[in-house]
């Protein structure tokens, strides 16, 4: 099943350029703006390899021809002693975002990053969920590193002797222009192979060189109507009659639910796993899970990879497993087709077949302390390392190719992913729970073909709890992710009306969000996005430096500058400019694009390309909608829609300008849609000639899925 | 000069045992209680050849004879794809201790570690100042692996599925017992390297193992008496005549000075640097440090390697030095004997002949954010790793044997060392200021063949200030560094006496000191350890576990156990235990090893084998000393002793037993003791038959050097 050990060839024929000592790279143009090199002999086994997906060839030929975005001669790469080193040219403008789900900073010039899978650890090293060896610069390009190895990246940070810009020499006693950090003008990088695999995505803008990105790793996926619903994770402990009292509480209460989480309690042992349900507080899973179903409601199972000696597929993987065991489980070897199929045909017989939804899957990104370490062997013969970098993927790739299997879209929780990831349907999450690294990080996912969610956990106040539903509803996974607290989203009781409210609106926003998921598939735009790939946003980043000698040299002895970025909003789908508000916070900055923005809740004018400052009360999150914007939402509703199941759109336009906008539709459940059934229909808002606002949709196409009940049309903006 | 590159082969005639796959290895014994093994093919260019000094062979053939402490069939080295691992087994009780300067834990088993030249960075993961690659165990045995590499370790936290005592897989649903930290019976060690030359030392106690270590890597450093008074560093732009008035205002206080360092402005220009005086603030330096050296003060001077455009080195160095900058300056290869000669020949000539008595050498270390990128290569051939791994280490050698050369021994700081750099007259500082991981740090020096000053500087208190001096004055190197705040001494008035009390303690304690010194030389018996390497001492180091039934699981998700470990005292020379009191306290507990203990003050009998709680009040810094522990101390002095100047001898006893101690001398100055011009004496307490104590001293060595002029005795103990 899925993905065999040795026969996938990523790109066709691999043609390898050896290159001589600091030798420039010869690219081969594979796709329109994306072009590739060998250095050395590259690893067979590599992130591409893992993930074993196909580029979207016709949305790459679709997109613009352009010429070779960088200064050929000026990239280098070498291998010596079974290292290859990289190193691509800076200009002195140059930003750079990427490295993957970085949790504190967006701009990555001047960082230095070992990207390796691990969780993310309270600082921005590139130990990360999703340490996706790719970059993208403001001045439109992008570099991929297709290697399943710890990688060194010096993002601008080191200079050479040889440096056509090399940095000048100062007296630090009396120069006050000494910099702790000098001039670099290059991209280096370490990867402890004896070759690589590069690619560059040309722009000619930043937001082009990640389509490119995206759409050369298969595209983002598209998720079923059901996985942008609500979600709740309940108690690990939870019986059966438990999880449909829960979902009883939703209903009465009056709140969207359309998948519950189950934590490691629904397996008869965990931490090992044995992947079979426990027979006391589940008796009946296929039962259990057909009666949810039958009201809308999906369940989400969590695993982790970890087989115990009490699981029926034990003694049968055992061969195909590690050298190392974790929490005394054994690790399956998912390179090995013989591995997958013992590994897969439990999950499928035991949890598909039964009728679960999707997985939460834990625990495949570290901690080291009870990970595999990296002595471990694998019978495959690949090594920990390549293992670690890869797993994320394999497991994502794996599963998905389970339901796959039935016709049958998941929308799932993983915690590690990695370069080519970009197509799997699941979201990353993690144990930390910073309001604000979060967004950081929802914002970085975007650069790196990865989906993020802020998730709601205990909160300290009703404030706390608000502020994170609020951005929970503008997240590519609205969940609650409580189980181990039992925080309800009526948890609060001041702020359930504000919650119940927020619930609502993520739902009437549904065909907007499967809207702007379907262009992340077709075309590459991340749904969740950071601010310097929207058009006419002016960096407002600045470094502040210290001067060597106004500096407190027994504090800080280098007198290092530090930078101030924005990394507290974003860009959701094609119109929406997001701006949460943090607990203890009344009012907060908002940096406008260019252009004039108005209010996603009233739709009055709030500014052109400028910072303000909004004070938007307890109960709304600031969001702000593009002059022309069109976003299409429906009725309020408890779960999404069924496959077949017709909704009402109301239309609303926003702002001063004509709109359009391309809305998606599909069977909303299977992958029906990758065969052609699916459709594309236009809105739009044109000005009449007594200056009123008009609205239009194109016809459907003709057996092309509809299932549009009626639409009506809200302007927003009042002159 | 001093280290050539290519001939120098750390122990006579290389054997290669190349091992098959998970082979055990061949130990082959090179020393009583040293055995040596060589994985695959080890690197040409280690730690102990960047070292480059010859094990003591006499010392260590004067130690007892043992068998091999391990069971050889449990150990397994193998290579693969140019990597090495290493495995050694561990018993259940067993503890580990080592693995180089750590700050905030002494006991290492159960950590994962990357072994890397490194500034501190606040967390122990192994990137430190000296990131010795040699553990200790409680059973007695020492480990040391000779790669000048980045090396992972796994002390203990790793399990293997054909472990002989693999943990016990549990339910985590319902076992309370289920821990996120398995069972792991073995050190695992990544060496990304073909091979690897691995050295395993016996005890039979775990000091016996140390001494053993530091013997082989020369044992430890011999100050010049001087180094062991009191240092104090001016400001960086203080010209000759500041300097000057620093000294005069030393005296006139009555507070010791033996050294003042210069910080970057007595360069011409620094970062980089010059290495030429600047001749405006000091327009002569050879006739400044003659005058000052005649009032007994000696100078130290900052470097750091990076050479400036504008040194008068600058062009010659050029083709010796590495591809990258730092500060834009080049970064000489000192493994290169014509790059030594042209680096080493300017300080000789414009520091050495002038007369300066050592260095303070700085960013030998890393910050990763300017030192060179591990992308960096050398005219040598070897990587930029190999360089980061030693370079500490061959700034040390070289520059030893620069006053090695002129029959003058050195003492100064270093920020960076390495396996093999016992020997070194250097003590290792940082930038971090936390006062308990001072200690901590003095505690881990004992275990690594390293020094380390928990230097004072800033103070916010007086209090603060007080305990800090208290501290230093009880440490390899008794140094103010607050040249950047301008604090002396006599800053905070208000304890300025209890200062200058402290500081001449220190003075008074030189003799024995300098004994202590003299048997870390001798006997590789370092003058600062832990308290695990004194006998009797009953490991109060506790895990604390949270059972996973009871934590918080959505701020503790895998109720890891934190660890209670005693990291706030130390034994400092052969009998006395220090407890050093940090501001905002004003009692601890100290945990004393069984046998009597009395207060190095009163002669007072304080406990047994027992948790002691102690309120010294501000003015004492709590230190103990064993039954019958005998400490020779001098005059007050304001100076170290010179050449053949004699000093008198008050001799202290504490307790209820007889007691000895071997008292050292020699000129103090030269290096003329390595010829066998040194004395050791006997001092002796017995007790007569009228129950009197009577010291007594034993006569002094024909021909050797004797400095006595008087000796008194003093019986601190009275029943």
């Amino acid at each position: 099943m899925i993905l065999t050990k040795r026969n996938i060839c990523f790109f066709g024929v691999v043609t390898l350029f050896i290159l001589p000592s600091f030798g420039q790279a010869k690219w081969e143009k594979v796709a329109p703006g994306v072009w590739r090199t060998v250095v050395g002999v590259p690893d067979e086994f590599t992130l591409l390899t893992a993930a074993g997906i196909a580029p979207k060839m016709e949305a790459l030929a679709a997109m613009s021809e352009v010429t070779f975005p960088l200064d050929a001669g000026q990239i280098v790469g070498e291998v010596t002693e079974n290292q290859t080193q990289l190193r691509f040219p800076l200009e002195r403008v140059e930003q750079l975002f990427g490295f993957g789900l970085q949790f504190k900073t967006v701009h990555q010039r001047g960082r230095i990053l070992r990207l390796h899978v691990d969780h993310y650890g309270n600082a921005d090293n590139g130990r990360t969920h999703a340490p996706v060896p790719f970059y993208v610069s403001s001045r439109g390009y992008g570099v991929f590193v297709n290697a399943a190895r710890y990688i060194d990246v010096y993002a601008g940070t080191a200079s050479r002797r040889d440096s056509p810009n090399p940095p000048e020499a100062r007296d630090r006693n009396t120069d006050k222009d000494w910099s702790a950090n000098p001039y670099s003008d290059a991209v280096e990088m370490r990867i402890p192979s004896a070759g690589v695999e590069v690619f560059v995505f040309a722009g000619p803008t930043p937001l082009e060189a990640v389509r490119r990105y995206n759409l050369f790793t298969g595209g983002g996926p598209l998720p079923p109507r059901w996985g942008l619903g609500f979600t709740q994770r309940v108690h690990r402990l939870f019986s059966d009659e438990q999880v449909r009292e829960e979902v009883d509480a939703f209903e009465e209460r009056g709140f969207p639910l359309d998948f519950v989480g189950l934590e490691p309690g629904w397996l008869s042992k965990s931490y090992p796993n044995t992947f079979v349900w426990d027979p006391v507080r589940f008796p009946d899973p296929e039962g259990f899970m057909r009666d949810l179903k039958d009201r809308g409601v999906r369940i989400n199972l969590w695993v982790n990879p970890f087989v115990s000696p009490d699981s029926p597929i034990y003694g049968d993987i055992l061969p195909f497993t590690g050298s190392h065991t974790v929490w005394a489980g054994v690790v399956p070897d998912l390179t090995i087709q013989a591995s997958q199929r013992i590994f897969w045909g439990i999950f499928e017989q035991e949890h598909l077949d039964k009728g679960a939804s999707g997985y939460k899957i834990d625990e495949v990104d570290g901690f080291d302390e009870w990970l595999w370490p990296d002595v471990a062997r694998f019978p495959s013969g690949y090594s920990a390392e390549q293992m670690r970098q890869t797993y994320g993927l394999l497991v994502q790739k794996q599963s998905m190719d389970l339901f796959r299997q039935k016709n049958q879209r998941t929308y799932g929780l993983v915690r590690a992913s990695n370069g080519g990831g970009t197509s799997f349907p699941y979201v990353i999450y993690n144990d930390n729970y910073d309001h604000r690294d979060f967004i950081t990080a929802l914002i970085n996912s975007g650069y790196a073909g990865v989906l993020w969610t802020p998730e709601a956990r205990a909160s300290k106040t009703a404030e706390e709890w608000l502020r994170r539903m609020q951005t929970v509803v503008f997240s590519p996974m609205a969940m609650i992710n409580a189980w181990a607290s039992g925080t309800k989203p009526w948890s609060f009781p001041e702020v359930e009306d504000e919650v119940r409210l927020m619930a609502r609106l993520r739902m009437q926003m549904m065909p907007y969000w499967y809207s702007e998921f379907a262009k992340y598939h077709f075309e590459g735009t991340p749904p969740f996005r950071g601010m310097s790939l929207e058009p006419g946003f002016s960096d407002a980043s600045q470094l502040i430096t210290v001067s060597d000698q106004d500096a407190d040299l027994e504090t800080n002895p280098y007198a290092q500058a530090t930078r101030k970025e924005v990394k507290d909003q974003y860009m959701a789908g094609e119109y929406l400019l997001v701006a949460p508000m943090f607990a203890g916070e009344t009012s907060r900055q908002v940096v406008l694009p260019s252009g004039k923005w108005f209010d996603f809740y009233t739709g009055d004018y709030v500014g052109d390309g400028e910072i303000i400052t909004v004070t938007p009360g307890l109960d709304k999150i600031p969001v702000f909608v593009k002059d022309g914007g069109i976003i299409p939402m429906t009725e309020v509703r408890m779960h999404a829609p069924k496959k077949g199941e017709k909704y009402t759109l109301e239309v609303r336009h926003y702002g001063e300008r004509p709109g359009e906008y391309l809305l998606y539709d599909d069977d909303g459940e299977t992958f029906d849609f990758e065969q052609g059934a699916y459709s594309w229909r236009r809105l739009s808002v044109t000005k009449q000639r007594n200056g009123a606002w008009k609205g239009e949709v194109s016809k459907p196409e003709k057996g092309k899925p509809d299932n549009l009940a009626s639409i009506s049309w809200r302007f927003m903006t009042v002159r």
